[in-house]
């Protein structure tokens, strides 16, 4: 195997990418720039020694505690869970909420070896018996294995006698209803307020 | 600049990756993929270190002259002027060509400010001159780019005496004429056999 075989067989491990695309990077990076090429390994290297997990939250993180959880600023009352770093970054992206964040590894997927040990749950109902917790705001992906991992936490957090909340399920801003599928709409029915 | 934004950056530099594919790619690799991502930084500082260009075709190689360049069984008599490796390898898959290939630096590109001395043309005519040479096929792309590189290569390739031809222009294989522009169909009937 060659070096540049071996580059592309590595750059196949990119979500998304797959042998015609992992052999139009490894070109262009050979081709048009190497000097990028130097930089992403550096990166990648820097990026695996040194991004770590907040003990707090377990999102990505190169100190011990992450900034979100290290800012005595937000709401101590809210502890908003998520299936993944990307998840966490789609809500703060919104600007619209305040209080603290937990982390999951994954969500419940019993067939990928995944059980409420694996994602983190134990850890999570810690977090959230602390005193200041009101509330855990239950935010896993609208998906069977998401709204299943939804459902065994909010059992949990409830039977501890937590209250536990879920996301709103409803029509998409800027949809037309027409072309809204039938489960969807449904939902807005139920939840209409 | 965290080591997390810098790794999504330098990921940016991939071709057809944009912030939202290089977040996610990073996401990917510090939580499922550790080992990828130490690999993936390894591959490409190896690759930039190892791979050169050949003396006699240009293309990627590892030693001084390719694979192909040094495969004697080929036909010396027919040279095939590409565009890129990339353009090479696909010729190469086809299977159906045995004789050696020469690859530019790019094609002729005024706005770029890539000229005929830039991509390479003085190398392929020396190289077309070599006396085991009879046919030159210039293999650049079917683009206004590509179409003016293989006439000012064909022209300069002619009046040294060297016979130059160039790949077939027609309707792929596969296609219903319906469909296909009128350009290919306008080229295909000029060329008809």
């Amino acid at each position: 195997m060659t070096a540049l075989d071996d580059l592309i067989e590595a750059l196949k491990r990119l979500p998304g990418v797959g042998q015609k695309s992992a052999q139009r990077m490894a070109y262009h990076l050979l081709q048009h720039d190497r000097e990028g090429a130097r930089r992403m390994a550096a990166s990648l290297t820097a990026a695996m020694a040194q991004v770590g997990n907040c003990q707090r939250c377990h999102t990505f993180s190169e100190a011990p505690v992450c900034a979100i959880c290290g800012d005595a600023q937000r709401d101590a009352r809210l502890l908003c869970v998520v299936e993944s770093p990307a998840d966490q970054a789609a809500l703060e992206r919104t600007g619209s909420y305040r209080g603290y964040y937990f982390v999951l590894q994954g969500r419940l997927s019993p067939l990928d070896g995944l059980s409420t040990q694996a994602i983190g749950a134990e850890q999570l109902l810690l977090r959230a018996a602390e005193t200041a917790v009101e509330e855990v705001i239950v935010a896993t992906s609208f998906t069977a294995e998401g709204e299943a991992t939804a459902h065994v936490l909010a059992e949990a957090l409830r039977s501890r006698g937590i209250r536990a909340t879920r996301l709103a399920r409803g029509v998409p801003v800027g949809s037309e209803l027409e072309y809204v599928d039938l489960g969807t709409i449904a939902h807005a029915l139920t939840d209409r307020r």
